[in-house]
């Protein structure tokens, strides 16, 4: 297998069924080894809502408690797991929908309560991911689609951020096979300019990263993104593209959509 | 490999914490190649009533409209699915949990509309099972744990009743390996007097069953159980048990606990 391309999607293109079809009619046709990630949209909060659970955050993320934990799991595992697979199925790319559970895909521990409890969430390592079987899966046509829904060792179910699990499993999956990342959100990738979307710069890299950062460039929801994205290279990942989810058949070519990072 | 076994278990087994934990204590005990697909249990309907949702049924079968469909995809495919997923690996059981979507595993129709409006039901064919899907997951040492969930060829979500699932899955994949299927439930077996638990019919078969049958033998609900192990049996399926979840090793033994039901 020459390689691996883990895409994670989240936002408007899980909430929004006309965004989310669209997106992976053209995710189908893509001629590459994919593995998707999804997180979880405003799905989980509605469904929350529904039962009279007041959903939880803090600097947003989700607190998740036990009554918490049972709704995200239905709708990450459970509703937008399938529906998503079933659509990729019906756009003639065989796909198998999964979790962190499946396999132990990702080996989780519940994080240990500091300054914020955030309940039943997991922490996950390169270490703990089950590579094999996506490698597997992939081998045999399919396509994995990813829930961030994992389980320790005593089979205690734990949420996990979509970001962290897309970037644990291609630093897992860079151990056996070349793995590139790819980041879809509602930008055109990182910019310049907070205010012109078309400022996009096309490659980040260690030379001109902590000029930038100097200058005060990035928003700072981005630099938690870019300093992950730079951690991952030293893990083992090819490259990693930041981009808009509009332009996700134009992630693969050589003159890329997006934001490439590397080293 | 030399044969696949196909445990379909529901009820209390899947409701009750402790029993369900018991239950797959033992199974995650047994040197035998399996395959386990499981109900729903309760839990649906108490989803749907703190949802506000009233649960449909119609002689024991359920009327699957809009909402319905969304509740039963997340607590079958999500919350039961992975809680039990999670479990058999904390036994050290290595299982993959997935649905009828999953790899197009159960290719399904909505079932036309005759006397009843089933709603979003599917029906589903031998012909269309991804055996090997089952066999390649099997083959790499992983369990898989099926919730009865599937697609139409549209990615509608259809929702099946988890005998025939069992049953089918197990029709298509003796087409291409050695298959049995047990099927569990709260009785030790078929019984000849309804009245007395220990009464289990040790084999029921061809020659047999007629004139059992005209007796009056069967309780109402037994009777389609047993045409559907019959037919199965027609399809390729190598034999098929009917007994206790408690008495899961035993179905395996040469002396084996519960009905066998063969040719």
């Amino acid at each position: 297998m020459q390689e691996i391309n883990i895409v994670k999607v989240g936002g408007k293109v899980i909430d929004n069924e006309d965004a989310r079809n669209a997106f992976l009619a053209k995710l189908a046709n893509i001629k590459k080894n994919i593995v998707l990630v999804h997180g979880g949209g405003k799905v989980a909060n509605q469904v929350l809502e529904s039962m009279g659970i007041e959903p939880k955050m803090v600097n947003g993320r989700r607190i998740t408690d036990a009554e918490t934990l049972k709704v995200v799991t239905m709708v990450y595992t459970g509703l937008i797991n399938k529906t998503i697979t079933a659509k990729l199925n019906s756009f003639g790319r065989k796909s198998v929908g999964i979790s962190g559970v499946d396999g132990v895909l990702l080996d989780a521990v519940k994080r240990p309560v500091k300054d914020i409890d955030y309940g039943f969430a997991g922490d996950i390592t390169a270490d703990g991911v089950n590579a094999q079987l996506l490698v597997n899966l992939v081998k045999d046509g399919y396509t994995p689609v990813i829930a961030t829904i994992a389980a320790d060792k005593n089979a205690q179910l734990l949420n996990i951020n979509a970001d962290t699990v897309a970037s644990t499993l291609a630093a897992g999956l860079s151990k056996i096979v070349k793995t590139n990342l790819y980041f879809c959100f509602e930008k055109k990738g990182v910019l310049m300019n907070a205010e012109d979307d078309n400022s996009v710069i096309p490659v980040l890299n260690k030379q001109n990263y902590p000029e930038l950062l100097s200058k005060g460039i990035f928003a700072d929801g981005m630099i938690p993104k870019l300093e992950n994205a730079f951690k991952t290279l030293e893990q083992g990942v090819d490259k990693v593209i930041i981009g808009n989810s509009n332009d996700i058949e134009n992630f693969f070519s050589e003159n890329h959509a997006g934001t490439l990072i590397s080293k």
